[in-house]
């Protein structure tokens, strides 16, 4: 497989342009398939830019980032997470993704394989095949609240595989890892001098009563091998601003420093500036948290009555993982009828990996209650004409 | 060799590194290292910016950009070039650096070469790397102003040969190619079979009447194997907005939209709202040309007499590529004793390549006439402390 063919399009992005043509010729869509907060950014953010506008925006800044932000992340690991981290290991790239690019490209650059959980974020597959390296996608159910865990590692680790991935609050499941799974795994990949990767781009918008874990604070992980990727884009509903960080090891600047110089020069000046008024915004994230979960009791209520089923309580981000063997065995088609006949837009399973996709969609409740019970209208409606329900699984 | 030890550090930056250090320890320093338009970026950049912010930021743009910024660089290309071109095939990225990286991804999926001309940019070697294709660097001077020619491209091309870079006005040259020179090289490239990528970034910044010219534009070349790379960087003074373009064959888009949406998701968008006021602002552009090329003129009267010597009038851009041979022949080293004893920070020819590199430095008159005026004093005093002049070469 060559590496385009290995880089799949979002379906969603194809879901998301037929919607954009149905609502062209009138039709109202309902978008419970976009991953991205309908929330405005923090006030304080705004103001910030506008500050930085009047002052004139500046050129290019360092390759790392603006040292002012990589300061204030720093400061904020302080204050949040009690780590004392060196701001130079602290690189500002352009989003999350800039992040996974450049670290996929220097972990990899003799190749090897990253384990990866199935369901997952399905860019880490596409950056390590970019990257030359080789995806391992690991079947992930409840039982492991479909993250990664030290079985798994003992289990699929090879000789030339270079790191774990653990993207906690989960895409698309909404699932927290526990803190004492995350500690074992960490304690896999140390033992095995592989590399963690924690995607914590999420952390923070979780509900329940569960506490924001960083990979940073694990006593089991190794701490020249842990790397942990965040950004402004979720919990500060940043993301048309495309600001992310990375805190690497003090061995991986370098190499990284190389790479975000050809490949980005730097992350855009404006966003940097704004981005900094952000971190110590935590009322607002609270503020948010406490509205998606607002959302997210709804849909727990609501869905299984529809026949879906919820097997692992979503605790965090904005993402409910529902089974739909009650209602269909092609969760894809079953997308793109609720597209067409109902106006209701969802993500099918199978942009998530290949481990029972036929069987799931994800509800990403990153839109207004007031829409969301809309949806939840439709489908019930959509659910209702769409014949008897099969028989359980 | 692994790909990270083929991705060499610029030189200019431990350069600008220690420049900032000497400026810390109170030293004053005149840059002239840095390929970055001193000039503030075009007021109703700004205010289409804080009309944004007023209005509020929106989230993600579709992968491929705001479609009324491809729309209006469509606009653009048919207004200046009489070129009319489907804006789907524009598409947008964080810098033009990104649109390299899309790129080269894309036309390297099977490996292969890509032919650069010695001295050069030196990101497009890297991007090919990171890709997994082979630079063939091929040394260029005078003769063909420092560009590729279409001799150079039916000696070097090879079987596995995918394309041959122009970048005109060049960097760091500043040198243009001829019309017929180019439209030559385009049918080479047209005959192998192979891609033209035209590196557009400083077109419209030309001096001495010369007029602005586009590689889809050329009769000799395939428009379906033709590709432009520009951006906003340098012509509307935006470095650190991050916003670039390239125009691709209709058959690239779907390639590069996958790659994109995974490496980016998108650019940032108010960067790309900003960026949309730029193009039609042709009076600053006009108006930062002037101020280069007077800045322009000033070196190039003032260098020859301090034993510098400008082999092709540059013409363009605002760079000049002085060889040093009169006063050393090792310019890395001239460069690092010019800003520690002088204060007067150039880049050494290494930056840009190989071939003759000990022998070359680029001065970047993107800074202020009253600053270019100190640096060159400072030169010509350093000079004259620097030994008597070794016989001319």
């Amino acid at each position: 497989m060559t590496r385009m063919q290995g880089i799949e399009p979002f379906r969603v992005m194809a879901l998301l342009e037929r919607a954009r043509e149905l609502e062209a010729a009138g039709r109202d869509i309902v978008h419970l398939e976009v991953g991205e907060p309908d929330l405005a950014a923090p006030q304080a953010v705004t103001e910030a830019a506008q500050q930085a506008l009047a002052d004139g925006v500046g050129g290019y800044t360092p390759s790392t980032g603006l040292p002012a932000l990589q300061t204030a992340i720093a400061d904020r690991y302080q204050r949040l997470h009690g780590l004392t981290i060196d701001p130079a290991r602290i690189l500002i790239t352009p989003g999350a993704s800039g992040a996974f690019n450049v670290l996929y490209l220097v972990l990899l650059e003799q190749g090897g394989g990253v384990l990866l959980p199935d369901p997952g974020y399905p860019c880490h597959r596409h950056f390590v095949q970019l990257a030359g390296g080789v995806p391992m996608q690991v079947p992930v159910g409840p039982d492991s609240h479909y993250h990664l865990s030290h079985e798994h590692l003992i289990r699929f680790w090879k000789d030339d595989t270079r790191a774990a991935v653990v993207t906690s609050p989960g895409n698309p499941t909404g699932t927290l890892i526990e803190a004492a799974a995350f500690n074992q795994l960490a304690a896999v990949c140390r033992d095995k001098g592989g590399y963690l990767i924690s995607d914590e781009i999420y952390t923070g918008l979780s509900y329940d009563g569960q506490p924001p874990l960083c990979a940073l604070s694990l006593a089991g992980a190794d701490p020249e091998r842990t790397v942990v990727v965040d950004g402004f884009s979720k919990r500060w509903s940043m993301t048309g601003w495309r600001v992310g960080w990375m805190v690497v090891p003090e061995a991986l600047i370098d190499p990284c420093r190389r790479v975000m110089q050809n490949l980005f020069i730097s992350s855009a000046t404006l966003s940097q500036q704004a981005a900094l008024a952000a971190l110590d915004q935590d009322d607002y994230v609270a503020e948010a948290g406490a509205e998606y979960d607002r959302r997210r009791r709804y849909l727990l209520a609501e869905l299984p009555r529809l026949g879906l089923h919820i097997p692992v309580t979503p605790t965090g981000a904005f993402y409910v993982y529902a089974d739909t063997r009650r209602l269909t065995r092609d969760a894809e088609g079953f997308c793109q009828r609720l597209l067409e006949e109902a106006g209701v837009a969802l993500t099918p399973g199978a942009d998530f990996g290949r481990h029972r996709a036929a069987h799931h969609v994800r509800f990403a409740y990153a839109t207004s209650m007031e829409r969301l019970q809309e949806g939840v209208a439709r489908l019930a409606d959509f659910v209702g004409k769409y014949g008897p329900t099969p028989p359980s699984p």
